[in-house]
């Protein structure tokens, strides 16, 4: 028949922090046919609910109902640019940020949905950028170097406040009703699942990364109820657990799934999996010691190694997290291209916008391209790009962004410089901690939104000291979403030969330059001081201007 | 006659950064009766010489030019604006920025007037806030430090490198021609009183305060060349004897100078002033502690005192420097308005400027407006105020603006606040050095341009802790020059007696509110805390980025 001779595809959907993307993708070599992206109307949610209700500092949340948007409008017209027939699709795959959280009633629908909740925060989706739990992650850390949880080491020695737990233990401590409420507390990666197939099927690379599931456990009830009495119940209650492998079908697509696509019912629809994680096979970096840098809002490092070592300050290791049969670490920045949007917002004045506009550039590229021009060093600054805090190696999303070497000369395209640099370094901090602990990085490889950005690229090689390798696909978690989604209709005969044939690298794409690596040795070692400064005690004062800030908003200032 | 009954006027003239302003004063009361300004059409020249050619980094120069054409349309628009007679007029005082230094000709024409040198960078006047000079200073103080010079704790024990002899030191190794064809290194107080009445007097407060003047001495021979053997003849040849003391005559308004203004040939023309020193009388502020803050792009603080102290870090103390009788102190903020003006130019988006225009409002007002909305804490941030470096305690100009505690959700007119506040701290830190020295600060008088920020003044009293009494001129220095041309002309006995009629303040026009003064107090101890870790040696990063940034202008980094 000659439908038969058309090709097989694959969907695969990620869900970043302000949109979607939803690209189709063809099974025999990955070829990308079309694709197509949903802004999240309500997109994140830091000063208020919709309904008005104020929220206090360091608080993301999002509405769960603009995922299901990305579905309705984003996949159908990802098929519609592809020119697809939806019934040449074989299976569906999604990735999603993480830690995201959903609390949901029984059946799986959100909190904030049910009547009665619009003007309650707690019954939002909490984004992984919700830092407001830093607390709760504090004596959850507390707690488990006190008792000397086995756990402990797989997280670098510190929980972050981006995880369940921390914002499970928010959640009981501000908001004891919709604690209560809440049947289940759900990773967006799953609930997305959920909605697709009908089945919650908790993947297994979240709920190692950011549900503390180690070893085929997670914390017992013991700890939890030291923790807060409450608690005791929380993995037993409210968690799921673990049944989906990466890789594998959740189940397939319901009825009303297949409405709001436009894809065939009963299509494979693979477990969930986070936006990094998923992106390594598609940018063939899944042997031991390539590092894979997702770099956008934020940047996520994943990388296979051969041997399990404690790395200070690491996300977290989790066996088979990213492929099966190595170790997958994690690590991360939390604010990257963050920061500079920050800036572009914030901090560049109206001349630079006039002068991109009449140029037919954005305030990016016009910066980018004035950065460009300098030395290093020129511009005299240093700063340290903790703006939302740092995940890793400090772990402390009480820590905040600092720029110094400010003069009356200073122009926004030096800041700009300095602030990716700042990303940089702290790029730079993560590789040397896996290196000091013995676990080798033999490739840096980007993907992400930033690639775009040369400039940062050749700053990134040179304050690396390292080549980089560049992703060949711009949509690298889509992408990958669509090679698990082969994967697990079984076109493929495992992730690796799916990622041979489908994923694709450009190697060494930018090469340090070695007098401006030398050059900036000594500005990372003024990088590191700081970093040690303010980031491991000597100075706490980011954490006290943290708790006044909080206290002040709470209406306790004058 | 009834010329005779027509009131007594005097002219003052204020030169201040960015342009001149001419008051016409009735000597009787004070009564302001007519004001004139005029931008310096060169303004500050910070990146290049009006022919292109390039400077570096911390230079700061100005066009003597300028100066003049402030005396042919500031003075006689002022006179327009007073409906006043010139004939009224018995004499005219100036009053300058410093230490402002002009290197001129043996006629005292400035050197970059002469054929050759318009693209000679050492050849135009060295600004106050030029900073370029701080390797010098650096010597000056050390070598001063190892042989025990008795006038060093004059000057708190450091020599700033805004003064004469580091910038004059920086002209000797920079530029050995111009320094070879200098006859004389004016003070532009002093300057701009020659053109006036044709003769070179030097002023007692200028060459006291800048130029190391004490105890009717200079630096010696020896000193001078053991800096640097060219530099033996520095005083000698260069520097002229003192012989104007403030309030007195220099001399006559020449026949040029009366073309200029239109002012009578042959009124008293008063010895150059200071514009800091010399509001004092204008705020009826002479007494023994009362310190008057004269709050402009940067921020002087003057204040007589019954004793000899030597206060760490203030800019110097000069016998009968302000008034005669008591010893007069001087500390500063090299960066106050600037900094907020570097801000508003550079760091403000286009949304914040439309909103202003849309509102009628300065860009300025539109963030105070924000910023008094805020709770003393709420933003998180802290600044050091350190952008121009920092004048006192620490005098080093190799130190830069800091900032800390940005988030992603960090707001301009938050930043604005914060930088309020650095600035307020930076106040309070030299009151305390004063006080901890033994010389009380009875009363804290304001006076100068950002008097009219409300908020400002209020954060200020509430940081500081004391009430703030306000100048009533809106034109303190230019007053203050018309009070001392007053006295000049004979017209009072003495300057007290001057200042009791013609000046004016307001007692405790702003009161601090006792629990914002309390939060204040716990983020000056930060403040206080970074102020010491990055100020005094702890982390010396600032000096060391200032270097790697000097060596990249000069063609050395990559």
């Amino acid at each position: 028949m000659a439908a038969d001779r058309r090709p097989e595809l694959v969907v695969g959907v990620d869900y970043g922090t302000l949109s979607g993307r939803a690209v189709v993708v063809r099974v025999e070599d990955g070829a990308e046919l079309g694709s197509a992206t949903h802004e999240y109307p309500h997109g994140v949610l830091d000063r208020q609910l919709p309904d008005g209700t104020p929220l206090g500092p360091d608080w993301a949340l999002q509405v769960p109902a603009d995922y299901i948007d990305v579905l309705r409008i984003a996949v159908p017209a990802a098929l519609e640019a592809a020119a697809a027939d939806p019934a040449q699709v074989i299976a569906i795959g999604t990735d999603f940020t993480a830690c995201t959280m959903v609390p949901t009633t029984e059946d799986g629908t959100p909190l904030n949905e049910v009547e009665g909740n619009a003007g309650e925060p707690h019954a939002y989706v909490k984004l992984w950028k919700h830092h407001a739990a830093q607390p709760q992650a504090d004596r959850i850390n507390a707690l488990a170097a006190k008792r000397g949880e086995a756990w402990l080491p797989r997280y670098g020695g510190l929980i972050s406040s981006e995880w369940e737990f921390a914002k499970g233990l928010q959640l009981l401590e501000e908001s004891p009703e919709i604690y209560r409420a809440t049947a289940h507390w759900v990773e967006a990666a799953d609930w997305i699942v959920w909605q697709l197939c009908g089945r919650y099927v908790r993947n297994a690379c979240t709920a190692g990364y950011k549900g503390i599931f180690q070893d085929g456990t997670y914390p017992t009830r013991d700890f939890l109820a030291e923790l807060h009495p409450d608690f005791a119940g929380f993995v037993d209650d409210l968690l799921q657990p673990v049944s989906g492998q990466l890789g594998t079908p959740a189940g397939r697509l319901t009825e009303q799934a297949a409405a709001w696509t436009g894809l065939p019912a009963g299509i494979v629809v693979a477990v969930g999996n986070v936006d990094a994680h998923v992106t390594a096979p598609a940018a063939q970096s899944t042997e031991a010691g390539q590092m894979l840098a997702i770099m956008g809002t934020s940047t996520c490092h994943i990388m296979n190694g051969g041997v399990l070592r404690e790395v200070p300050g690491m996300c977290g290791v989790v066996d088979g997290g990213v492929t099966p049969g190595l170790w997958g670490y994690e690590a991360g920045q939390s604010g990257v291209g963050d920061i500079f949007n920050w800036f572009v917002t914030n901090a560049v004045p109206a001349s630079y916008a006039e002068e991109a506009a009449a140029r037919g550039l954005d305030v990016h590229e016009l910066l980018t391209e004035k950065a460009a021009a300098q030395a290093v060093g020129e511009h005299g600054l240093l700063a340290l790009d903790w703006h939302s805090g740092n995940r890793s190696v400090l772990v402390d999303h009480e820590l905040s962004g600092l720029i110094l070497g400010l003069t009356l000369s200073t122009r926004p395209e030096e800041i700009y410089r300095a602030l990716i640099e700042a990303t940089a370094f702290g790029t730079r901090v993560i590789v040397e901690a896996f290196e000091g602990s013995g676990v080798p990085v033999t490739e840096f490889v980007a993907a992400g939104g930033l690639l775009k950005n040369a400039l940062l690229m050749q700053i990134y090689a040179d304050v690396l000291d390292m080549p980089i390798s560049v992703i060949r696909s711009e949509q690298g978690p889509a992408l990958g979403s669509a090679i698990h989604a082969a994967v697990a209709a079984g076109a493929y005969p495992d992730i690796h030969a799916a990622s041979a044939a489908m994923g694709g690298v450009e190697r060494g794409a930018y090469h340090p330059d070695p007098a401006r690596a030398a050059a900036y040795d000594v500005l990372f070692a003024e990088y590191r001081k700081l970093h040690d400064y303010f980031g491991r005690g000597t100075n706490d004062v980011m954490r006290r201007l943290r708790a006044i800030r909080r206290e002040a908003h709470a209406g306790g200032a004058v």
